[in-house]
């Protein structure tokens, strides 16, 4: 179970197989760290280009095609004191017909933001509100990250598939679990895109973006198939599903859902779809990028009762 | 400030502009009951036939065409022991490949659940399940209500639109106010189809399905415009939007939250554009209805921190 | 075989269960007149209001919920010689983001056509074009048309459903037979809004709308059970599908046609398949109304063969 | 005008960028060969696996970035005289509830064709049909090609972009020009996937595939963006977009067909929208591959009327 620092020199801008940066076992932890969105580190330097560098490859020893890595967020949050985001809703978010009345996103600059890492908050400082300040509760996530995707493809960090990618979906904090089928030998992690704060469907595109500190730690599940990325914290279990429209993207977390429920539970087929039915839950992660996002949630309480 | 005490004699298995069962001034209480989706009332005695029938039109004096009707639930709990869910998923809810692997909708018998008003709890009691039984907190809410339609439409309650209808969403709980645009003179108002408990996107095509008292108190807001349903509770104001797909349902719901936060909180334009991008939260309301449901929710605190 | 004549005194902008206009045998012809979808009849007067103003009901003597009703247009030919179109094409056919490049639907005028009945040609007067003018080849055929909905339902004549409405297929001309479900007694037909001409999916909103005579023949077909309007014409049998989004009115129609294939052709379900993936062809109706329009056809020397 | 003899021993089954098979100049023709979408030649021998083996890439001397490859195809051709297709539509392009009523595509045979190249039809002989025989007119066209995609991007052959890729469109027979922006040095052109026939949609995830003698000529233009692939033939000019759902492909292929009228041919904005709104033509180019295919057409002679 060794500790790897690494500090990244390159960065990619797609997932896909290129050379490690760093090999590891499976239990081992990579503590390291990402740029923002636009290719900035701690220090607010540009070191690399968008979209959502990537921090990675690195290859799990002994992973293979059909196998499953599990990645545990030991530590996700920001390593600088500001975030910036865009001031303008995306035009795919509203009715035709309303895009008309929206700013124009060329033209509006982005919204600035101060982080207190300490406190946990994120106030905006760019427009400045008054008499009171907008000072909002960190909950820092990971928007884009996932392992080399199926065929040898090398696929841009700014959409998402089976593979994991721009998911940018809020629930990606510190403490959870995600797991994602492996295509490539050693998994091929890749880890970027930090969001101090965002909303349900990333709907302006961003969220309130800043380079952050990582630590990872990554577990190799021999021979267990899954067909979507799948996550855990302490309280549900979650299957991720990207595609566009969102009725398809639910439609793929809502059946491996059931996959998980029925093949590795062992549920009962009629319990579950009575379960379900009553108590699953949906996130929307993002209907911005080019493959939106729906998480499928189910408290696991229900799990152990029904076990 | 009447209270209205009525028992319902007829019901609408459709929204229109049928013949008031009562006229009540804006400020009055309707203190009734509704039947479940299958017709069957607080004796599970099937008095009508399905889908969703509707205790009402209730007729609100003065209301216009141009005007808003706010609906707020004063209580929405069950009124018999039983309810009844589906126990099979919908096949429009997996992907296309995964539907042959589903149990068969129409030879499912439906799942019966005990109810414990006082405790406030479900208990599934066929299938039984052993050792241990699934007993799940309710959440009664109603999954269809509005007004009468536009241009003198008159619309099955299996689905909806800009006048509410069979939403299905489980936040529309006792203690939330619904706006309504008015398109009929009186409004016309209907109540109908509670559950006991329902999880999101109503993936069975029931929640646990049973007869509500119901008791609403309706005040007229004049010449008052709005596009699509809105509602609040203590801490959120949400917008919803009835539609397929998803995509244009989270389209018409976002667009209606931008008309309120900018006409009406006369919020700063950018600003606002930024606060919902950080703030936003969507609920997924039914998936299975002809109109799919999605709910845009902000908490109000942000905006009253920055008004 | 009775031809009758009717002049329509009433218009309905929907279409439901309301006084049938006239009573008619199965077998018998209507001859009769549609205004324009703004309720413009022949000389140019308005008359009516939108939208798509339906002549009719007819009530066809036997027809009972389960039967089928087949319309043969003997005759669609506008019936005076002006015609007008929008001159704008909606927002939601074009990309989200290009909706701020095009011009304004509200302040946009009308184009304006003369209508050579005799040539069979439409020319574009207002805006005029120089050096040369653009003269289209008419092709007359129905937006809206159909029978009245399921459930007693009361359905704006802007959208369309099971019961037909408003397809806006440019291939409903003289000559094609459609077949609809009766939900109601009677069947209840009603036809309106003409278009002189109109490409595929009616994407500025409009065809080049104008008043029609209308000549049709209806049939009962006693206990034949269809899910979907479908139509045939001499090289085709066609099934329509109404849904948003397109992929959804392509399921309806796509399924539709197989039930037709399998069930009345009683052809085998493996051929079916193997012929509809090498011989189908689509068709979209209309990306603009509420509900979108996709039509499934089959060149019927193909059935022929395999009879 | 070198005319370059190319026999493939490499086959690619993505897009991107791969070493060069062949420089040639723009204005230049290649004459090879492509092998059917499971790998076999045109002896029917196994030659590389799939999906949609690609011949190529071919390097332009001369195309950057930001440049135009018009490629225009001079011979489509089988080059063996059998064919194969699936014989089970796609799950996704029926009702949800119509799927389990579908033979199971696993378990359906692949169908099994004759061709005769000379005459130019295709007769199913597997299964048999009698008395008569299922015969069709050839029209073979390409199914999957393209240039490398965006951003150093390697992408399954099994879907589509900007970059062209696998859009399953009847219409791109001998003689058409397909223009697609060149994203890499050289463009990289890939050609493969020939189908003898096909129907619209591509509904089975099939055409009747075979191997096929390919000669195109590439040329080269500087300084000409595009936003999506384009076509022209004889009659039509066209635009090509490649998105899930259907609605997003439609908007794509609208915008650029908008973008050409506008910018190319320099018509007026007011007058392009009213032509296309009674003359344009919509086909469905697949709807079974990952995204979907719209193409939107106009006959040139509307633009020669107007220019």
């Amino acid at each position: 179970m060794t500790v790897h620092q690494y500090q990244p020199r390159v960065y990619h801008s797609a997932l896909g197989s290129f050379t490690p940066v760093l090999r590891i076992a499976s239990g081992d932890t990579v503590v390291t760290t990402t740029v923002d969105a636009a290719g900035q580190d701690s220090s607010g330097t540009k070191v690399t280009s968008g979209p959502n560098p990537q921090t990675g490859p690195f290859y799990v020893e002994g992973a293979e095609p059909g196998d499953v890595l599990a990645v545990r967020f030991d530590r996700l949050w920001p390593n600088r004191r500001t975030g910036w985001s865009s001031s303008a809703l995306a035009p795919n978010v509203v009715d035709p017909s309303f895009v008309t009345e929206m700013p124009s996103r060329q033209k509006s600059p982005r919204a600035q933001w101060e982080l207190d890492l300490e406190k946990g908050t994120g106030t905006l400082v760019e427009p400045e509100t008054r008499p009171r300040r907008l000072i909002l509760p960190l909950r820092p996530m990971l928007g884009c990250f996932g392992v080399a995707p199926p065929n040898r493809q090398t696929i841009s960090s700014d959409t998402s598939g089976t593979y994991g990618g721009n998911m940018d979906y809020r629930g990606f904090v510190q403490g959870v679990t995600v797991y994602f089928p492996v295509f490539s030998p050693g998994g091929l992690l890749f880890v970027g895109d930090g969001h101090a704060v965002q909303g349900d469907g990333e709907i302006t595109g961003t969220g309130v973006e800043t380079s952050f500190d990582v630590a990872f730690t990554a577990k190799l599940l021999k021979g267990k198939e899954i067909g979507w990325p799948r996550a855990e914290n302490e309280e549900y279990i979650m299957t991720i599903g990207n595609a566009r429209p969102l009725d398809q993207a639910l439609q793929h977390a809502t059946s491996e859902m059931l996959r998980w429920l029925l093949k590795e539970f062992c549920l009962d087929t009629r319990l579950t779809h009575i379960l379900l039915g009553q108590c699953v839950e949906y996130d929307i992660g993002n209907v911005f990028d080019p493959a939106y996002t729906v998480v499928c949630r189910l408290n696991n309480r229900w799990i152990r009762l029904l076990k």
